[in-house]
């Protein structure tokens, strides 16, 4: 009998996955070829303007094959409602029955991509990090810092944003918690005093450019999903020692790769995928001198890796609670 | 906040729907170029062997969106399981809120499909009908003989089947109803008693050939919605004097048309599609002497115009019980 999760429960659910190992094991298997994940299925709306994405795949030899729905209708704002809207399923992959239907209103996503860049931060990021810093003060630029408690030491960070009111939502989020945050006047303050920094902004100008970034620094790069996002000058990308991505297919038409590449200052052939390097067939970072950059898309696998936990933990959740 | 439909109350609440007259708005809207239907997604897994489809689309300034993912397993008869497997999801059009879940395990694409198998005889079928053919015996044979009592006086019916066991089990569900069901030794026996005519088999082989059909006759398809399934050997096509589909584009890789067209035996110029011949568009049959085909491949807006008349009961019946 498939289960319905709502929110509530998966936001109790989540606290005791270990996400990040998650996150390993899905860019391993994404990396291997271990997997199957057809291109995204993608649907525009006009009026009111809004998109919407579904991605689904399989790890070969798994128990279930996931379908996530996710949208952004960005007048919901005007409404009270938040843009993003979705949800994530998982069904059998042995017989097409449904296994459950997580109305996660987009947190499952949200979760993932965060604990992607703690992955990321934990495989790529220079060994000593004085500050961490954040590009972007929404649930993003939050849940990367609290996920990057899992992977650093370091808790100090310096946050920037382009709305001030936003900074002061973020401020109070991290008020009383173990995690010092100061707020940075420029997006090249960050770059000057951080040197793990995650930019999470749906940004269509570049915000560092390659004269901010000190060597040594790992950058990670959530914010640009589509071909007309960008948040890092792909001077960056061109200077750095060792780019990585989630997925080598999706960076041919998304994301800060595609934007180098295309302006002709990156070169493909150069560029490994994170699953490679967690998986030892990929050099990653090779010294603390080293700028690294790892630019995330967001793969289905990650997707199911999440959403398989969700529901493992429900059922053991269950089956502690007894008959 | 969104509702979960189960299976239990879409079986109630679908005999208040006009489901004929859903699918006759859904096919002119279709035509009409008034829905947007992205490709359709899919996924493949080899052991054990399966297929999963997901279609999705709206229709412009309407209320809502729809995905449906349905898989087939054919293992699962094994198991004691149906192979189809799937639900439907309806989402606002103007916030992408998760409107409803319809777990429908595959049931609402099978009344759909019977629906518009009941569409296109109205609009296809000759004046008279003596007897209603129907080749296959399984849930889909069945469902559109119930669909077409509500588009043609006939209560007689000849069902014939590669299997006795579907046939004995056909007779049984209309055992006590008002609709006397032969059993036909032969395809080629319906088609010579037979002049409304429904194929809903998974043949790779045709089962019939233009020899067989008399004049006056219609042919509805719906079991080939692959590009190796095939119910009709392509000279029926040629020699049809209107051949009709549900969506051109769909028909240049799938189906009947696909495959007669491949073969060289039909133009694809001279198909249309069923929703111009309902709007007026397009020309259907013109007189009792004439032989059509329409072939039916599935298109999404199907799929939301029934799901939004499903919840839409659903909120009814809800009113209607009260607070």
């Amino acid at each position: 009998m498939s289960e319905v999760i709502r929110l509530e429960a998966i936001q109790e659910l989540l606290p005791s996955l270990d996400v990040v190992g998650l996150m390993e094991e899905a860019f391993v298997a994404y990396s291997e070829g271990r997997s199957v994940v057809p291109p995204v299925g993608e649907m525009i709306f006009e009026d009111p303007p809004g998109e919407v994405h579904i991605k689904y795949g399989y790890i070969r030899g798994g128990d279930s094959y996931v379908v996530k729905i996710a949208s952004g209708f960005y007048d919901n704002t005007k409404l009270g409602l938040p843009s993003s809207q979705g949800l994530v399923l998982l069904f059998s992959q042995r017989t097409g029955e449904l296994e459950a239907v997580l109305l996660d209103e987009g947190l499952l996503t949200d979760v993932r991509t965060a604990a992607a860049g703690a992955v990321a931060a934990k495989h790529l990021g220079p060994e000593r990090v004085d500050c961490i810093g954040v590009l972007g003060a929404g649930t993003q630029g939050r849940l990367q810092l609290e996920h990057l408690r899992r992977v650093t030491p370091c808790r100090k960070a310096k946050v920037w944003s382009r709305g001030t009111k936003w900074v002061e939502g973020y401020l109070e989020r991290f008020d009383g918690s173990d995690i010092e945050v100061e707020v940075a006047a420029t997006a090249a303050e960050v770059a000057e005093t951080c040197s793990l920094i995650v930019t999470t902004t749906p940004s269509h100008k570049p915000l560092l450019t390659e004269g901010h970034i000190r060597p040594g620094t790992h950058i990670t790069t959530v914010g640009s999903d589509t071909e007309e996002k960008i948040e890092l000058d792909p001077t960056i990308l061109a200077r750095a020692d060792r780019v990585v991505v989630d997925s080598l297919s999706q960076s041919e038409s998304r994301g800060e790769v595609f934007r180098a590449v295309s302006s002709g200052a990156l070169s493909r052939e150069s560029v490994v995928e994170l699953g490679a390097v967690i998986g030892g067939r990929a050099v990653g970072r090779e010294n603390d001198e080293q700028v690294t950059v790892c630019d995330l898309t967001g793969v289905a696998v990650q997707d199911l890796m999440i959403a398989s936990g969700v529901v493992a933990a429900s059922r053991r959740a269950r089956e502690e609670a007894g008959p």
